[in-house]
């Protein structure tokens, strides 16, 4: 990263284009495709014939993450990874990114840095080029906008609207861990807020601690499914809970669907932890959200490829529209599934 | 635009997938180029072999703009409008748009259909597509982010580091515009808080308003270049004033450059409330910025083909980098010409 310092550098002594030179002394470009990064009006990329993909995204403090206990190195790595995992939940493959910031005066040159050493970290685990994008100035608070650009062949694309009936529905990974980890989180800072003496009690929590605050889009589970010759017919990914993220690809794909409970994959830091909370480990999963893990239909006929791959899950089926929407219990019981995606609007007053 | 409404819609009442299903409501696709738009988890375009050009800004309320004389739907269109410009000034063509928007519960629904309003507006004259973005809530303040994506064969497109020795310097438009709307919009706020029944006096100041208020990307200059078969050899947008915007040029080509003052286009309407302000009117096109006008080289060669061209004024060349940065004033004196650009760091303090 830049230069360690021990002490403090406005802002203002680099200005806007001091800041973007810093930023620009730091990038390595890893894609021939990437023409032309920053340093220019806009950014250059070699299509080859292939799609482009685009995704964007936007966090703001205070709405999407809280300074308090979120490092901003975290922070940086974050924005970047659920860019690139919508590029994944694409079928795609990600190449470059744009990154605007804006930031107020309580931020040092030192937090900048802090911020895009996890930006460039995230590139690199994901050889991902960052091409351009734009630092100003914000009255309070810091947003940050990240635009991820993939590429792929056309055939190879996954959209949200091409599942079947009876095709399975798969998850990667498991489900509830980033938002018990968000609980910790929260109650860590209560307790010091309360008691600024106390010590935070983190022990024990790594795995739903790290879910929360450095996500990994699902690279991997990209790369299975063209190596096991899997196309999906319908991928999302899970960042608002996995309830949510399947009413998206039921309603586009004008489909309903049985999702069993018990195949539900959730670690067992995460069960342990929601029932200390008091909180239905299954909901969490269903709602809680900030996953990013990668959730998509797959045709019967490529079942035995994947049943017994350690990366993902079979957790339902889908059924005709006129079915609806159900949630098989552990006991049998079916019960009507509801969106409880998070909703920005309502959630966080100001 | 969405239905008119004279209550007051809460933002909470619709959430964040009603706000962006009102959105897709309002899309229309204008290119065959745009595969996928909103509604899956990123933008589809076909490149078909040719470049995909990306540029992005973010504008804060309170730094980028001050909604107690900016109309939403101005704000919306000159967001996408200036990132239009950068695509321009590549020698691309913007064919995509993803907007991000980020919104405190002051706004109600009206004011955010009212923003978009706007930016529908720019996607239709300039023919762009809105392929995708967020739409999330903020603790204060409105916070805008626009990723522009244009397309362009690898040897149409123009950088900032191609010009050469003796190539001219060329301006489209005039200068100073923008920056003298914005002390008349910044008087008349100040009139208004010290006096609220006096009536805003904006007469007799169109243009410069207008400037300041709905700027305009130059797709005019950018296909006369097309017709007259012109290739610059390197390109900027003016949205920092003119010093800056030159300074890029010749920093990044390597070059020196003599700029006549007595060339500089100056509308009458800028020049007389420069004066009334006590502005040297040629200060405000240097270092006024905001006008949005392409700057760019040409070789000698070119000359004759722009030599009438309503649309673009030859302004000075380019000269070895050792002979340095000069300004020949109206008297034929010699002055060093100086960097002014905005500072977003120092010019707004929190």
């Amino acid at each position: 990263m830049f230069e360690n310092k021990d002490n403090r550098t406005e802002l203002s002594e680099l200005g806007e284009f001091g800041l973007i030179d810093l930023i620009k002394k730091n990038v390595t470009i890893q894609n021939q495709s990437s023409l032309k990064g920053i340093g220019d009006d806009a950014a250059v990329i070699d299509s080859e014939g292939k799609r482009t993909v685009i995704s964007t995204d936007m966090l703001m403090e205070g709405i999407h993450f809280d300074l308090s206990y979120v490092p901003l190195k975290h922070l940086g790595y974050k924005a970047v990874a659920v860019n690139l995992s919508d590029i994944y939940a694409m079928n795609a493959e990600p190449k470059q990114i744009t990154v605007s910031i804006a930031i107020s005066n309580r931020f040092s040159l030192e937090a900048v840095e802090e911020l895009y050493s996890g930006i460039f970290l995230a590139c690199k685990n994901y050889k991902v080029d960052l091409v351009g994008g734009d630092t100003t100035s914000s009255k309070s608070g810091l947003a940050l906008s990240i635009t991820a650009i993939g590429v792929a062949n056309d055939n190879d694309l996954v959209y949200r609207n091409g599942a079947k009936e009876s095709n399975l529905l798969v998850v990667s990974g498991d489900l509830g861990g980033a938002y018990m980890g968000l609980q910790i989180l929260e109650r860590e800072k209560q307790i010091f807020v309360e008691s600024p003496k106390v010590q935070p009690e983190l022990d024990g929590n790594d795995y739903i601690l790290e879910r929360q605050l450095k996500p990994e889009p699902r690279a991997d589970v990209y790369q299975m499914l063209r190596d096991l010759n899997i196309k999906p017919t319908a991928m999302i990914d899970i960042s608002d809970g996995l309830a949510s993220e399947i009413f998206h690809l039921c309603s586009q794909s004008g489909l309903g669907i049985e999702l069993f409970e018990e195949k539900i994959p959730i670690d067992p830091q995460t069960f342990e932890r929601a029932m200390e909370f008091g909180i239905d480990p299954t909901v969490a999963a269903l709602s809680g959200g900030e996953d990013y893990e990668l959730l998509f239909a797959i045709n019967m006929a490529d079942y035995d490829k994947i049943k017994n791959n350690p990366l993902v899950t079979v957790i339902g089926h889908f059924t005709p529209k006129n079915n609806g929407y159900y949630l098989v219990a552990k006991d049998g019981s079916k019960h009507e599934l509801k969106a409880q995606g998070w909703n920005a609007f309502l959630d966080k007053k100001d």
